[in-house]
Parts: C-alpha cells; sequence; structure tokens
C-alpha cells in the first residue's frame, strides 16, 4: 500500500450530527472499493499527527468529488481540520477495550486498568454512540460493584483538567436531582463564600430534566468559562457557579451525558462517578450531598437513598473526599418556577429577601448553607443555618451574587415567555398530591430546557385550599408551536395536580 | 399551530446511513427556532399518512435552502418520498416502549405485550441505533428468561410475513455459528431435497464471521430472492437456499443484527428468538439444529451447550416446533476455506465427489443429511446417514444443487482472489492446535465477507505434520491494501496454529 493511495482531500459540508464522528464519502469511492470500506463500518481517519475513529456514511451525487472526504463537524474538531486538508483512511485496529465493554455485558466485573481504558477511549472519541450505549447499558441498574465504581470516578479524574487552589479547605455541594425547580446552588454560593469559604462550583445542564442549575444560571450570567476565567472569578470572589462542561472537567463524561440524554437513562454507579469525578477535579476537600427522597423523584424511596449514599461514602473514602450526605423532602417541586428563566426569578426573590420570594427554596438553601459552614473549624455543629440566614438577610449574599456573577462576565435579566397558558382547578379542594415527573415532562413538551423562558410555574403547593378556577399552573412557551403542543398533550397526563373535593 | 407553517419541502441529498433515519435541516432552520428542534433530537416526519421518527442532523452553509429538508436513505424509503414533497416535522409522543427497554436495563423481566410493543417500534424504524444498542445490552449476558425469549420469538413471527406450504412436512436445520468454513447447508439442501423432502431454507449474512452461509451462497446463485421469488423455487424444486433478509420474515430482526454487528456482539436470548422465528415464518415443522462446541468456536463449552439447547427446547416447544439438536466438535474449522468464495469451492468440491474435496466437511453434511432424512416417516432411525451419502455419491445431489441454483437465478463460479500469501511453519511438528476465533479475525482484516474472494485458506487440519517451511494457511484478498493490512497484523496474532516440534 504506497504512501498517498489513500489520501482523500477533504471539504467542508458542516454537518452537525452533535458527538459522534462521522466520515462521508462517496457511495462510488475508489477507496471504499480498495479498502472494502461499507457504509456504518468504523474507519480511522488521519491527518497530521492525529487520528480518530469514525463512522462511515456514504453520499451518492456531486456533493463531493471524486478524491474529496468530509466529516461531521465533532470529527472535524477532534482533527483540528481545515478545508482542503488531506486524510488517509485505513481500517482500524479493533478496539481492545470493546472487549472489557463485552465482558461487562456478560456479566464480569472490571478491572481498573480496563475501565481506565474504556474512558479513555470514549474521551478520544472513539466509540460510536452504539459502543456507547451498550457500555451505559451494561453499567446501570446497579451493575457496577464499588470498586467498578470507584476505578469508574478515578479513570475520569484521570482523564480531565484538574483545578488547584491556594486555600486548604475548598466546599461542595451537589444534589442528586429529580426535584423540579430546586435550585439552591445559586443561593448557597454567595452565602458561603460571603463568610469566607472558597467554592468554586461547577454545574451540569439537564440531561432529563426541564432545567440543570447551568442552564438556570445562564439566564443570569455566562457560565461557558474556561478553566483560567474560572480560576481568575474564585481568585477573586472565592467562588463561581459555571457549567462543568466547558471547562474539560471530564470529557469523557461529558460524551457520556450525551447519550444518556438520549436513552433518557440515569445510571446510579454513573452518578456517583460523574459526581464525584468532578468535585475531585475542582480540588474540592469537603462536599455536602442533598439526596431528595420522594414517590416521583429521581430517588423514590429511603431504601434506594440508602444505597446511594452508601456508594458515595464508599467511593468518596477511597479517592480521600470529606463527604457529608442529607436525605431530604422530595414530595414536591421546590420554589415556584420550573424552567431555567422561571427558575432563575425565584432564586433572585430569595436573594433580594422580597416578601413574595418561594419560602421552602429559601429555606431549603439555608439548611444546605449552614451544613457546608459547618465543615468550617470557626462554625460550631448546629449553628451553621443561623449564621447563614444572617448573611442573606444582612444582604450580603444579593451583594456577594452580583459580584460572581460580574466577575463571570456580567449579571444580566432572566427571560420571559411571550405565550402563557394557566391550568384551573376543576374543583374548590386541597392539593393532594403533585407528580413531579409529570410536571418535569410538561415543562420539557413546553420547550425548557433549550427555551430558556420556557417551562411550568405552580401556584399551589401541597396541602394547599384552591378554589375551583385558581390557577394551579401556568405553562410558558417561547413559540405558539411549542405551547401548543404542550396543551395538546395534557389530556393524556391528567393527574399532575390532583385537587381533592371537600373545604 | 396552524397546518402548514410547519412544512418543508424534501431535497434528496443521497446520505446513506445504513438503517438510522437521519433528517438534515439548516442550522438556521426557522423551524428548528420556533419548535425549538436541537441537534441529536428525536424529530416526528410525516409525509401523507405516514410517520416516521428522524434523528436530527444539522447543516450549514447551503447544501439546503430555507424551507427545505432532507432525509438519509433509509428514512427516505421508510416513507416512500420524492423530490419536493412535502413533510410535516412535530416533537414525537415519547415512545412507550422505550419505558420497558429502561425497565429491563434496571433488571426486570418483560412481559409479552411489552416487548411486542419493543419488536414493534423497532421494525417500524423508530428506534435510533442507541436505542436498539440499549435493548440489545439489557438482553445479552442471559438476562432474558424463557418466557422473554418466547414472547421475543412470538413478537419477531407477528412483525413479519409468513410462507405457507401445500405439504405437511416442511424441514429445516439451522447451525449456531462460530465454526469458520461450516457451510454444510448448501450440501444437505440438494440431499434432503433430492429425496422428496421441502427444505425452503432461508440463511444469514455474516454478523460477526467472515461469511454466513447467505455470503458463500451468493457467489454461487442469486440469493435475494422475494417471497414471491423464493416460493416459486420451492414449489418447482422442493428447497431453495436463500437470504433471510431479503424476504422481510422479520424486519425488527434484521435490524437489530445490524447493530448486533456494530457490537460486535451476539446474544443468547436474540440468537434463539431470531433463528426460531425465521423457522416460524417459513412455516417449517421439524428444525435440526447443530451446535458446535469448542474452547474458540461460539459456544465454548458444553456447560453453554447445554443452556443453549435448553432455551431452544423450552422456546420451540411453547411455538409448536419439532426440534432435534447435535452438538458437534467445535475445536477446528471446517473444510479448508474461510471466506465466501474460498468456502463456495469446498462446497462444489464436496458436490462433485472430487477425490480432493474436504472430508471433515463432506461427513458434516452427511450427519446432518441423515438425521433430516430421519425427520420422514420412511426412514428408520439410523438409516438416514447411509441414504444422504447414497444420493451424494450418486450425482443426485450435485444435479439437484445446479437445478435449484438455475432456479434462482443462474449457477455461476465464485471468484478467485487477486491477491494472495502463505503462511509457512516455522519448524517440522505437528500440528497441535488452531484458534478459531483469530483464524476468523485474520479472514475478516483480509476483507471478508464484503470482499467475496476474500478470506483464509487452511491448509493443515488438527493432528497434521508438517515439514518446516510447508504453508498452513494462505491468505486471499481482493486489494493490496487489505492483503498488506492482514500481514501487518499478523506480528500481533501469533498463535493461530500452534506447530509443536518433533517427528
Amino acid at each position: 500500500m504506497t504512501q498517498g493511495s489513500n489520501l482523500l482531500q477533504l471539504k467542508r459540508l458542516g454537518i452537525d450530527t452533535y458527538k459522534e464522528a462521522v466520515i462521508y464519502l462517496r457511495t462510488d469511492c475508489h477507496m471504499c472499493r480498495s479498502e472494502g470500506f461499507e457504509v456504518h463500518a468504523r474507519v480511522r481517519v488521519t491527518l497530521g499527527g492525529k487520528s480518530i475513529l469514525a463512522t462511515l456514511n456514504t453520499l451518492e451525487g456531486d456533493l463531493l468529488q471524486q478524491g474529496e472526504a468530509s466529516l461531521s463537524n465533532y470529527a472535524w474538531e477532534l482533527l483540528g481540520a481545515n478545508d482542503g486538508d488531506p486524510v488517509q483512511l485505513s481500517h482500524p485496529n479493533p478496539l481492545q477495550s470493546l472487549s472489557f465493554v463485552r465482558s461487562k455485558i456478560y456479566g464480569n466485573s472490571l478491572k481498573k486498568d480496563e475501565i481506565k481504558s474504556i474512558i479513555g477511549d470514549i474521551a478520544l472519541g472513539r466509540y460510536s454512540d452504539i459502543h456507547i450505549a451498550a457500555f451505559l447499558t451494561a453499567c446501570a441498574g446497579g451493575r457496577l460493584n464499588e470498586q467498578e465504581v470507584t476505578s469508574l470516578t478515578e479513570s475520569m479524574i484521570e482523564g480531565g483538567q484538574k483545578l488547584t487552589w491556594s486555600v486548604d479547605t475548598v466546599v461542595d455541594k451537589h444534589c442528586v436531582g429529580g426535584l423540579p425547580g430546586n435550585r439552591t446552588t445559586p443561593i448557597i454560593v454567595p452565602i458561603v463564600t460571603a463568610f469566607g469559604l472558597t467554592m468554586p462550583k461547577t454545574s451540569s445542564r439537564a440531561i432529563t430534566s426541564p432545567a440543570g442549575t447551568a442552564d438556570t444560571m445562564e439566564t443570569l450570567a455566562p457560565v461557558d468559562l474556561d478553566l483560567k476565567a474560572m480560576k481568575r472569578v474564585v481568585e477573586q470572589e472565592q467562588g463561581c457557579i459555571v457549567w462543568g462542561g466547558s471547562v474539560s472537567l471530564s470529557p469523557a463524561d461529558d460524551i457520556l451525558i450525551g447519550v444518556e440524554r438520549a436513552m433518557d437513562l440515569d445510571s446510579e454507579g454513573q452518578l456517583v462517578a460523574s459526581m464525584l469525578s468532578k468535585k475531585i477535579s475542582v480540588s474540592s476537600t469537603h462536599v455536602l450531598i442533598d439526596i431528595p427522597v420522594g414517590p416521583t423523584a429521581k430517588v423514590r424511596s429511603f431504601e434506594m437513598a440508602h444505597t446511594l449514599e452508601h456508594l458515595f461514602q464508599v467511593v468518596a473514602q477511597k479517592i480521600g473526599l470529606n463527604l457529608s450526605i442529607i436525605l431530604s423532602d422530595g414530595s414536591q417541586p421546590v420554589g415556584r418556577g420550573i424552567g431555567p428563566a422561571l427558575e432563575a426569578w425565584d432564586i433572585l426573590a430569595v436573594l433580594q429577601n422580597k416578601s413574595e420570594a418561594p419560602q421552602d427554596l429559601r429555606e431549603r438553601a439555608l439548611i444546605l448553607a449552614g451544613n457546608i459552614l459547618e465543615f468550617s473549624p470557626k462554625v460550631a455543629v448546629g449553628e451553621g443555618r443561623k449564621i447563614a440566614e444572617d448573611i442573606l438577610e444582612s444582604g450580603k449574599a444579593f451583594e456577594k451574587f452580583q459580584k460572581i456573577c460580574e466577575a463571570q462576565g456580567g449579571l444580566r435579566e432572566p427571560p420571559v415567555a411571550k405565550y402563557t397558558h394557566s391550568i384551573l382547578s376543576p374543583q374548590r379542594g386541597c392539593v393532594a398530591n403533585i407528580n413531579n415527573r409529570q410536571l418535569a415532562r410538561l415543562a420539557k413538551l413546553a420547550g425548557a430546557p433549550h427555551d430558556k423562558a420556557a417551562g411550568v410555574e405552580l401556584h399551589v403547593p401541597l396541602r394547599t385550599l384552591v378554589d375551583k378556577g385558581e390557577p394551579l399552573v401556568t405553562i410558558h412557551a417561547e413559540s405558539k408551536g411549542e405551547l401548543s403542543y404542550a396543551l395538546s398533550l395534557l389530556d393524556q397526563i391528567p393527574e399532575i395536580i390532583q385537587v381533592e373535593a371537600g373545604e
């Protein structure tokens, strides 16, 4: 095989396939013939010193000339390609780490090195979506043991960047999702940093929920900070609230999350590894974990919560992290808004000590902030909440929040949706039940989280008395299409809020 | 949402993504904005009365104008689209069957209706490759119980076409793969049909092996017959050897196999369901199953073989199929050739009673054919093999084979590879061990099964005495590139054939 005989010239078609590397060749490409490449095959693409694996799609017609090839945008970026660059194609060596994935599928436990090799290949973009889906599925449903989750955590840490700080104590918190509107981070960070602790908070975007903290925070200030910018903000303000994905703390995890979203699946081992690896990457020393428990929350029972709690503690101990875990009430949404901007308005109301601020969100934030303050040797156990409340009420928390937002690129006002529709109570009675999952689904149907202003506003917490015709929830949407789409599905999800007749 | 506001005009770009439905929209498409569609999202595409689900890829540049959309070829076919057709896009209803897939991932067993709903959605092209990979993984590694495998089998039968015959006894055979070169079907069918039994044989293409029976048979005659053509051949000749995929006996299974190939994974429950459903679809009444057992065969131990045997028997009984199972020696390849054309040459040698015909292939075919003949009330137990041998030696089998090939579209000569390279024995000694898996891998590296003439020729069966420098295997390739690629990997797979020193 002479050098050059398998060179093709790159032509940018600008096809965005999300995080799947795809190579486009003509259906009658001479090289497909001579090398025996078939559509859907995995092909090794080399440009300069870099190689990636890509899935082959073929093109009829004249989008490409003989001798030309194109790449999906993701593959284009991985290779750092330019129009006209010559790429070399070859058969990929079988990926050894895929045999470990198969071994896991057959129920074997994986060794540290095997997991490291899988995560390394994923971070380098060598897995197709099919391979990633197989790996995630094989690990879901409690099929990773404690040692494997530890290895997964360590592998994710090793694959990413790491931040270091000049202080000894670096605090952090994480909420195991599933509770709409539970957006305490932007309240806690200013309280804790105003006290003097260091809290460099990275948050995630939504995986399967209507909003992640990063989505919500983005309506108030930029969150796409790189590592250097994040470090600058934290050195200046002792804290930040940024998107973890943009600082490449765990490139493999970001890819895994993309496929998890498509599968609408959260796996327990993956969750623990994803979360703890990010805490280690930002050099956190003390972490508080909030696990809301409720029949329609992500964690549905105390049994599940204790399993998760145990897994968190075991792995944290192995990787040398000081962990404190709180199980909280997950029976209903927190605050009033569900969706990025709606949640942001709730946060602002609490920080500004407004009388109409949602008290449940305020109370949760104070409890969690208090627990974090107690990581400090200066705060006695049991005194944290009071100190947190003083900082919030004095206005120091809001002042700090504004400074953090400015340091991140500027405080801004969250958008307001153009279209709204309220659902009214069919009768006089008492709010007996709220289905978190269906409420979250409704918010997503209305456009959250991609439409920042979209979502659902909940007017009546559990056990509220309502009159017939009183609004229960208001749907917010940025487009008429999405609003009517969400409304059209309402008939199929009738029992979002159950009002029991009576006084 | 007014009708027409979300109509786009189709423009064919001719992108082949294999069996994944993809819709291409402009990155700045107004509808993406108004409907909130994001890259990688699943979108419902409606044309006339038909709807499909497709994964969204976006395009920069001017491949599409505003108001235009394109589809991958698979999606194009599913919708029966024409250039310029108007398609309507909408948010898909959540696929209920995906919640059953998630339930399976969490280790629950699935009910008949749930499996039926999954298979139905897959057959309609509603699953993305990610969803299919998750389903396959969740079912692999022995995670389907007997009832689930039965339901899977029945669901696949219900989703496909069904053939019926005018005779009471319809025989069939199936070999549980993994043994390179074990291509007995094209020998057995002519023997059994020459005797007078009806054997409408559908075979598969390779999933993870260097050749499936359909790939091999295709080098001798057309195998892509539709149901009508297949019926005509069988009515005329009592038998056929065609590709099962082209007669749509189980559309879901064909899609599953495509993803299994990308994962390089065979699951036991899937295997049983795939195989038995196809036998019921062609209305077989009596089926012989051959399970080769050997350390490097697909079934590695008698324990695995018995598990599989039991699963086959349980499901066969539930769906009313008469099953006979043979466990055979799987310690080494059968015949000399591994790869479509090379295996075809072996078959011809046996059918033509040539002295150089591989005796192991001949013997296996006779044993299996004999067992099938004993399904006939006219043949006493123990007499089948002798009758089969008489039919083969008399030339009646080859005569019948030619007639079947002619009826399928014409007998043809298998191709011969342009490039070969022999691997010589490093010493005088005895062939002590042959690694089937590595031999199969070598044949695939050389280009099999997509290059029909490519593969590996094995010169020395187990326990043969060889001289130093005597050829052990010859690699055949259609291109220089593939030959040198296969050779370049030889160093990494040293012990394909182990020759022990001595007389």
